[in-house]
């Protein structure tokens, strides 16, 4: 039975786990199943949100008794800190657990060394079931601890054709209802979302998450160098959820709320700010994972940067002949230094496409 | 038996006529299986291409007397008319066969009939059976033979972002070698390959097909309004097959091979020549199929004529953030006249996409 229970348990707590993406930073998402003595499941539980209990702990106060003399099924290394919450580890030494299965190491040096805490403690530790599995469903948090920034997914909606709008600007409706619903998921799962002060001007966009019950909002970000995009009454401000209109150290900002305003270097060459400050101011306020919906200016930068982990296209099966490009300039001006991805999938969402591909490893940061 | 057994004889006829693509027209591509008495398959055969016999002949030979009292299975209803090769449906009658089962109907006013002599005969005869996938396997002549013109599959080879080249003009190893050797798949298929003057000057294309044993070489058209970008010694007039360079009434071509140049009028508005003249002049000389091959310009006025039945993107996993765009301008400028498509398949091919897409119906000809 073994093998099999913990595997469906394993799955199950990678399930359980994403349930907190988007809540849980500048931690990890987490989910973890307790199996009793008898290899039967007796308590899950998954880290819901940053500052509440992890997600063993959870777990660990479902199984109550049931977990003496039992099996942990965690999708990450239990960690070893005493943060606000207490070292899990310990917690599971405490209930008597027998044996600990966890997916992934915690690349975190303050919580690394759980793993050795449990087995000085006696516990049978095994490493690395489902771990791309696993790893994938961390990869927003994974990424930032490797890269010391926030995880970037750029999603962009464009015709077959490339264009994300018309010769004339107009672009309601390229993708579809189902499709946007789908960037609405984007956000819940994303612990900021940015936009170009492009996009802002064009579309005074609200940037929060709807129809999605008990998401998380996130945190806002308007990148308008000179403060110009952004004025007072932009639905950005509208106080539904934090936001940041990020602008050059000596712009003129007086026109917007203190708390928002986010002053950064402009960029050494090429438009705007500095796309590594911005990231390392976002990553200093927890932020763990950027969602980045352009526009396609702003999205250039951030290629140009090296700062896009993983492409979301939403393709409308429209074909337009005219009209602004998905991607402007990043740079690239020859084949030879073309951004090279894999893709990893592609789905319909209802008419459309959804591609995701992430770039190529050995030619990442190129 | 009957059922099961007549439709996997359909399922085998449909795959047997797809062999004949690019080599029947002005003709269809047709498959036939012959059941015995007994319901076993006595014989197959397809239309290889014109000229040739039809389908149901070579069926009804590799049959033989087994065909007597037995069922033929025809993806396309039997010809009644005595062209080069006599009335399919009179060679079924004399053969014996006792029963005819036909996927669709022939849309063609001379050849269609056949169920009736059939009927009239005394046979039984039932049509419908695995129609959609008949059709779908017999698309580009059935809509020929709607429209009155070639069917047109445009085919373009593209970025993520919708580049079909780097902004200096470098488009080298876009798509994989997998992706380009699906290309000569579709030109063996096709009738004619059809470019603009553009790509002739840019890479100077010689649009065979390479690498597909058997293969029949397509018509290879260029269209050159001035007959100033092919010019003796062009790949494309190489002599493998036939090519024809499309001019100006009035251009001045005498450096071209006579029987090569094709004169038709210019386009009423816009570049170049008259996309619907062109359509009727390759018509007239047998075409049923075109691929269409760009470049951007040309297909762009293709989209606008309402001239392109099937959209085939190869899209690489690439980024570029500059170059130019797959479709260039096709008359629309404001996103309700955007053409919209279904998309009805979506592949892996290598390491890129395949995306295939017809245009909506009720928006068709828009
Ligand atoms: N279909 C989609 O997925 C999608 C998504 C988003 C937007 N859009 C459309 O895209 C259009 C706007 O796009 P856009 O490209 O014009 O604007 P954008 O990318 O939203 O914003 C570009 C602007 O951001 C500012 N910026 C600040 N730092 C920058 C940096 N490091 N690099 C680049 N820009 C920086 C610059 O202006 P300042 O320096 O003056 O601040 C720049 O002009 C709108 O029509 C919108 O509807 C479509
Ligand atoms: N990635 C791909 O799938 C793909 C495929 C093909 C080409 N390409 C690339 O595309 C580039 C060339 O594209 P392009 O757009 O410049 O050229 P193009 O579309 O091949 O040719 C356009 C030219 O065709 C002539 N033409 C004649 N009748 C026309 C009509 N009714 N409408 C429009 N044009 C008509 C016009 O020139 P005249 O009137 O002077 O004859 C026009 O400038 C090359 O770089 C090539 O490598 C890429």
């Amino acid at each position: 039975m073994a093998i099999a229970a913990e595997t469906a348990a394993m799955r199950r707590a990678i399930t359980l786990a994403a349930r907190g993406l988007g809540a849980t930073s500048p931690n990890p998402v987490v989910g973890c199943v307790i199996l009793d003595a008898a290899g039967d499941p007796a308590g899950e539980g998954f880290h819901q949100r940053a500052g509440g209990p992890h997600a063993e702990v959870h777990a660990l106060r479902a199984a109550g008794e049931r977990a003496r003399g039992g099996t942990a099924i965690v999708t990450l290394e239990p960690c070893n800190h005493t943060g606000r919450t207490g070292p899990c580890a310990q917690a599971l030494i405490e209930a008597g657990v027998r044996r600990v299965v966890y997916a992934v190491s915690d690349p975190n040096p303050q919580a690394t060394g759980g793993a050795d805490t449990l087995r000085g403690a006696g516990l049978e530790v095994a490493q690395g079931l489902l771990a791309d599995e696993a790893e994938a469903g961390n990869t927003a948090w994974l990424t930032s601890v490797r890269l010391g920034r926030p995880y970037v997914l750029w999603k962009y909606a464009a015709t077959l054709d490339g264009r994300i709008a018309a010769a004339d600007a107009t672009s309601r409706w390229i993708t579809s209802p189902e499709a946007r619903a789908d960037v609405h998921r984007l956000r819940a799962e994303a612990d900021a979302v940015v936009v170009g002060s492009g996009t802002a001007r064009a579309d005074d966009p609200q940037l929060g998450v709807r129809g999605i019950e008990g998401a998380v909002q996130p945190l806002r970000v308007v990148v308008d160098t000179g403060a110009t995009a952004v004025r007072p009454g932009a639905r950005v401000l509208d106080g539904s959820a934090p936001s940041l209109v990020a602008v050059a150290d000596d712009a003129e900002a007086g026109h917007l709320p203190e708390e928002a305003v986010l002053r950064l270097p402009r960029a050494a060459t090429g438009p705007g700010l500095d796309i590594d400050a911005l990231l390392a101011a976002l990553h200093a306020r927890g932020v763990r994972s950027v969602l980045l919906e352009g526009g396609p200016v702003l999205a250039g930068s951030f290629v140009a940067a090296g700062a896009v982990d993983t492409v979301v296209g939403y393709l409308a099966p429209v074909l337009l002949g005219a009209g602004p490009a998905a991607l402007a300039d990043a740079g690239i001006s020859t084949i030879s230094q073309a951004l090279r991805l894999d893709v990893t999938e592609t789905v319909r969402i209802g008419p459309d496409l959804r591609i995701t591909a992430v770039p190529v490893p050995a030619r990442k940061g190129n």
